[in-house]
């Protein structure tokens, strides 16, 4: 079994993460315990890829609920309420963040229906729902890539784009857990990763994690990849999702986009990795989708340096979206659906 | 008339440059006189953009020979083609260099032809052909621009990479020519420039002579472009030239490439401006031209901190080739050609 980072879990009573920003540079990890500190964490992206905020953002609830256990119960759910809104506008785009809010709103919920639980009661279910949401984070990285693992052949070329990988997630990965899978079973491939700015995820993170777990990487920038496509050539495109429409439409990372449309032009498959929780059928296409805009330093001196004029205009989404056309499969943990296909259940499918 | 800057100019014996790796933090002018010093200035892009560097390499030689004045003609003559084939080697794609060392040869082979004539005269000659170069691509990019800003509609979005403006040439521009000679005729235009990854050069130099002009400028990074395409919407992509192989494809800064596949797949027009001394009719195809491998660190911290693991590989080519196919016209001096047309004479296009 191959080693990967541990982006986000629970330890002794708080979310423990990897403070990604300081990747590749220092490994450093930090507990978060407080709505302040898990908040800043996701904003100011120490903790990010759509299911591990969800993760975070879920075990982040019930730490900070820790200190208010004297509070009568139906205090105790206010607190939740109020906590879990705060956290849900941390970032706009991801869908499973406001996903494993519901999730442990609903459960709430539910204990407050059976009957008027401790307080302490209540904290452990949804200590338990959050650990849930965890451990099945873990497994559905780790059954995406063992459904990804058999589009890889012995020595193929994979190009990705931003991190999908163990440090976007709880598990392996989702974009990155297919590499994984095939390098556990002997399939050595070589990997392409784009650097992509502003904030360089993939130069900065995903090189390092593959290059921790063995896999041969190179990095470019992200104007290379039309040219590496064409020579020396790439066999596959893998990529994370954010958001993924009912019509198979996918929000991720910015240059996806365009990633799709030169993969397009030269023949090369395009793939999206994501577990199911990434599917918003709320978005009936991906116009729909909201696209958050970060700030425009991020780009202007995001590297600790004035790169552009500082009265020039600038733009910055964090994401775009890729029409369900150019996308050749969705590699969830249920298996590799057509994107038309994505809201469909699998009854619907057949 | 618009004010843009004089990236290169000849100046009381020397080469007065902008040195354009200070560029957007600080405006300073260098004079160069030997060919160390216009070597390094060349390869270290003090001074860049295929134009411009034609016109520093036979500026460069002019300054570097006056020291040698002493010498007789014929070994004035061997210092000259010792000095030549140094600055040929100092960057291998753009050809207006290679162009630019030729002409001063052959002034060099006519003057001796003609007559024994003493060094000074002989100098003097290739001052006045190096002038002439120099003015001779001012007036190019000013008949560039007069042709290609017919393209340019009021209020139209215009899409650029890299810099293809004043900074790369003796005079307005190649690809940036177009939106001065507009401005000046009271047509507006609004810019997207790529950052252009790895050096930057769109977000530092684009953005700053564009603003300086009055220009309205917004910086996107590279990946942003096929979005930006989408959403608002781009008119006309405008581009430079490195090298233009006969068959009309075009060797331009990296990203180029997915630039012009992205135009096709959204209906942009795609054009590329240069001037005539960019065409090399003695390569076929774009396959032919030889592309430049830059050093890894100007990926991995080209911005003044590692941003990607120390030991991960990178690859750094600082051009890609663009296929005459996804090319609408080429934008010279004597007109707008189609790029399969770019190698015929006038009588052979009609």
């Amino acid at each position: 079994v191959i080693e990967t980072p541990r982006a986000v879990r629970w330890h002794d009573g708080a979310v423990r993460i990897i403070d990604q920003t300081l990747l590749p540079g220092e490994f450093r990890e930090i507990d978060l315990v407080t709505v302040d500190e898990i908040d800043e964490a996701i904003r100011s992206l120490r903790v990010r890829g759509a299911p591990a905020i969800g993760v975070a953002a879920a075990l982040g609830l019930v730490a900070s609920l820790a200190t208010h256990l004297a509070l009568p119960p139906q205090h105790l759910c206010t607190r939740l309420a109020e906590h879990a809104e705060r956290l849900r506008a941390a970032r706009p785009t991801a869908v499973n963040l406001g996903w494993a809010i519901d999730r442990l709103l609903a459960r709430a919920a539910r204990a407050a229906r059976h009957a008027p639980a401790a307080s302490r009661e209540l904290w452990e279910a949804l200590r338990d729902e959050a650990l849930a949401i965890l451990e099945e984070d873990r497994a559905m990285c780790r059954r995406i890539g063992e459904h990804g693992a058999g589009l890889l052949r012995p020595g193929a070329t994979v190009l990705t784009h931003c991190n999908a990988g163990a440090l976007a997630t709880a598990g392996i990965g989702t974009a990155l857990a297919p590499i994984y899978v095939a390098l556990e079973r002997g399939v050595r491939v070589r990997v392409l990763v784009t650097e992509t700015r502003p904030l360089l995820q993939g130069a900065r993170l995903t090189a390092w994690e593959l290059g921790r777990a063995g896999v041969e990487v190179t990095v470019i920038t992200d104007g290379m990849a039309a040219a590496v496509m064409r020579d020396p050539g790439v066999d596959l495109v893998l990529v994370g999702a954010d958001r993924i429409a009912a019509s198979g439409d996918v929000a991720n990372k910015i240059g996806t986009y365009g990633l799709a449309i030169a993969a397009r032009h030269h023949g090369v498959p395009f793939y999206v990795a994501a577990p199911s929780s990434t599917l918003d059928l709320s978005c009936a296409t991906g116009a729909e989708i909201p696209i958050e805009q970060r700030l425009p330093d991020e780009v202007r001196s995001g590297l600790g340096r004035l790169t552009t004029p500082a009265d020039a205009a600038v733009l910055n989404p964090a994401f775009d979206v890729t029409p369900a056309a150019l996308i050749a499969g969705i590699i969830t943990e249920r298996g590799i659906v057509r994107p038309q296909d994505v809201g469909l259940t699998s009854a619907e499918r057949s």
